[in-house]
């Protein structure tokens, strides 16, 4: 059964809809009791939120089991009270709602904090400029403990900055890019060491792929990585396979963490079951890790209490709130953290995007034509049907993809608010925005594609090595 | 409540001594249930198995819930029929036979092979030398594919030894060095590499120790493991802990093992809940790894396809039950495997020796006069009550720990069965046997000593250095 079951169900009635929602739900409860492949029930509850998305687009209202379709208006704007179906977790984002998950939810149910206009504003303050888009437009929406790295920022302490990727394929998509586009904004202003950690353990252990091929993933990717402009004397990249074998602190904060976190906790907070590999089990001590300074003596020196700030996509939250449960015992601070939201596939905010999919993304290897083809083709549209009914009722910035990218990618604030007046208010068409995008992407990504030829395989092996960066400890 | 509560009971009748059996087994029963911590149950586990044997030395009848003794004759020989309750993991050795463990059931159990008459001539014809007098003897009894190894060595093929030890504290005892002893004579006749790895991981994660204390433990076991008289230039000793972060191959392989390995699989093998740390979980594969050549690419120049001999005590072969399980599927040779016994407890042999119990075992560290007097006040005796009945039944070898500790170090053979027979025929006193013993550990655990204090922290940092040997791969 196909992902992506959207453009026949255009066709159905809303019984017939719900007839096939009820059908689904009873095949993923099916599938859950028969303890099915994690895949396989994957698969179909992605189907079973597919479904009730189209119920909903089409009747307005939320699939109630048991109650059929009343009342048959069509409306096409997704903003219908939203189910509290959102399921976040390292591996998996799902949400019914076309506007993508719900944030605000989120960080209530993660315990996080909101990066409210108080702490952007006293980060301007401290680093003196304004603050990054992401952060003014809410793209990094959460954060722990964010002011305790400004407390120790403006005492003159030191602070470190960790963030990573799982290089589960060679190309790398625009999303991908966004933690680290910021991670580099972070660095720059406020001028402090930076370690990136590629988990190519991690995606040997989840994926069926050889160690040999998951180390060249990541040895590709940090070509990418680095194409984004770090300063090779400030940043250091490892990957596990290769770091694990190499560090002196490394293993030695990984069996720490180890030793304190039990079956029963990896499995509330991650999923595990008793069919899971114990590499998966133990591996988010691996992720961790990074988080304690002693993991980069080379770095600091030796020194073990150094604050460390992870910027992550939210999805990454368990393995920290993992973490700072356990610095405490270990005699560890705990790594701060801000979170931002997911980058929405093409096809909609329902999910993100993935780089298994190359319909779901646009690549960082992709042509300008693909780029156009992919945005005018898939990019899920919050325009109306007709032009009368656009220039009639307007736009939907809240679902519209190509608005969604534009948030993300164009920096201009003035020239973002100007799009979304003329789209919401029906003068923009919908062509006519995502040619804002194929304009703003086009040569994004090539001039990544031209600083990343420029990245050979010296620079990746200086980037690479365990050694002192230009910070005294 | 102490561990060993023997000598307190001889006082109690039959009667008493049943009832309480009948307490402990509830109070057992109680503790399981209210999911007691693991140590307090072991404990009360091993005294309940300390009641039915005198239980069972009293009355000549094995303990049976709710059947009070009827028959009361004291017989004291140990010989009475053995209840199938042999408890064998890593962790705990128990056994209700004052013989100490089965082991042909144990063979049986394991579905490993007895080392017989067939396979030590072979040996002898292989070696061009008379076998060890462990082979000889039935201290190491058992074996996995020890055949091919031979097949392999005849044919010239290179293959080489990995055997280890948990640095569970600094002092070792007696019982420590047999695998040790038994390694440096096959690494002698067979002319091969040996690595010797030191869990400090392990011992860090099952105990409540430092990682520093476990690293220095590590340290101080491996002067005792060098002492022995091992090669320099064909012998590696390795911490975990350290040798993790010097190793290109070894983290591979260990998260290859962890990959192919399940917490189903764990649990059933090792029987961790889901209340143990993942460190522990995921532990096994560290044992694993050094099976595979590949973990050692400074000696093995790289080469992934070499035998591996691994002599142990049983107690260790679920490790490589379940490397031999996992190797075909990443590609590496099974590891072949030569069994021991148990060191038995100078109480006797019902569990092996315990570094945390002093009194259970001779140290490395002993004194000639701690030596006399630990074996003069706990070697338990298979003599008889008095004089008169020794001198008229005899003795029993089979549960006399002065006659096992004989049989591991009293080399020669011929005196070895003159003592045997005295004994039995009741000639030779339990004093003048325990004198024998006496006489011979105190001159060997000397030598020890003298040879440990030839041991400086440069030697000790050659054995640990990983380096090429002088082997050509």
């Amino acid at each position: 059964m196909a992902d992506s079951p959207n453009c026949d169900l255009k066709s159905l009635s809303p019984l017939q809809l719900f007839e096939r929602v009820t059908e689904q739900g009873e095949k993923v409860r099916a599938l859950k009791a028969g303890k099915a492949p994690k895949d396989e029930i994957d698969a179909a509850v992605r189907m079973l939120l597919s479904l009730k998305l189209s119920y909903k687009t089409t009747t307005g209202q939320d699939y109630q089991a048991g109650l059929p379709p009343k009342d048959l208006v069509l409306i096409n704007n997704g903003t219908t009270k939203e189910e509290d179906e959102d399921f976040v977790d390292p591996w998996n984002v799902q949400t019914s709602n076309a506007k993508g998950v719900d944030y605000d939810k989120l960080i209530v149910r993660f315990g996080s904090s909101k990066i409210d206009t108080d702490l952007i504003n006293r980060i301007e303050r401290a680093i003196g400029q304004k603050p990054h888009h992401f952060l003014r437009r809410g793209i990094f929406f959460s954060h722990r403990d964010m002011d305790q790295v400004l407390d120790a920022y403006e005492n003159k302490k030191p602070f470190y900055l960790y963030t990573g990727r799982g290089p589960s394929s060679q190309a790398m998509h625009v999303g991908h890019l966004i933690p680290f586009l910021f991670t580099k904004w972070l660095q720059e202003v406020f001028d402090v060491p930076l370690v990136i950690q590629l988990t190519d353990d991690e995606k040997y252990l989840w994926k069926d792929m050889t160690i040999e091929k998951a180390y060249e993933y990541a040895r590709e990717n940090a070509k990418d990585i680095i194409a984004c402009g770090f300063d090779v004397n400030k940043t250091f990249i490892f990957s596990d396979l290769d770091y694990l074998g190499t560090s002196a602190g490394f293993y030695k904060n990984i069996v720490k963490v180890q030793k304190h976190v039990t079956f029963n906790q990896v499995k509330g907070i991650f999923g595990f079951t008793d069919s899971d590999c114990i590499g998966k089990i133990s591996f988010p001590a691996i992720q961790a890790a990074p988080s304690f300074s002693s993991s980069f003596p080379q770095i600091f020196n030796g020194k073990e209490n150094i604050q460390c700030l992870i910027p992550c996509a939210i999805d990454q939250d368990p393995y920290f709130r993992m973490t700072r449960d356990v610095a405490p015992r270990i005699g560890q601070p705990k790594p701060a953290l801000l979170h931002s939201v997911f980058f929405p596939a093409l096809q909609g905010a329902q999910t993100k995007m993935s780089a298994s999919d190359p319909n779901s993304s646009i690549f960082l290897t992709d042509t300008p034509k693909q780029i156009k083809t992919k945005i005018n083709k898939h990019a899920f549209s919050g325009g109306r049907d007709t032009i009368e009914e656009h220039r009639k009722y307007g736009g939907n910035c809240d679902v519209d993809v190509s608005f969604m990218y534009l948030t993300f990618f164009l920096e201009d604030d003035d020239r973002l608010e100007q799009l979304k007046q003329a789209y919401t208010s029906g003068e923009l068409l919908t062509g006519e925005l995502k040619k804002v995008l194929i304009e703003t992407m086009q040569p994004l990504v090539a001039a990544h594609q031209e600083r990343r030829k420029q990245v050979t395989d010296e620079i990746v092996k200086q980037f690479m090595t365990p050694r002192k960066l230009a910070f005294e400890f």
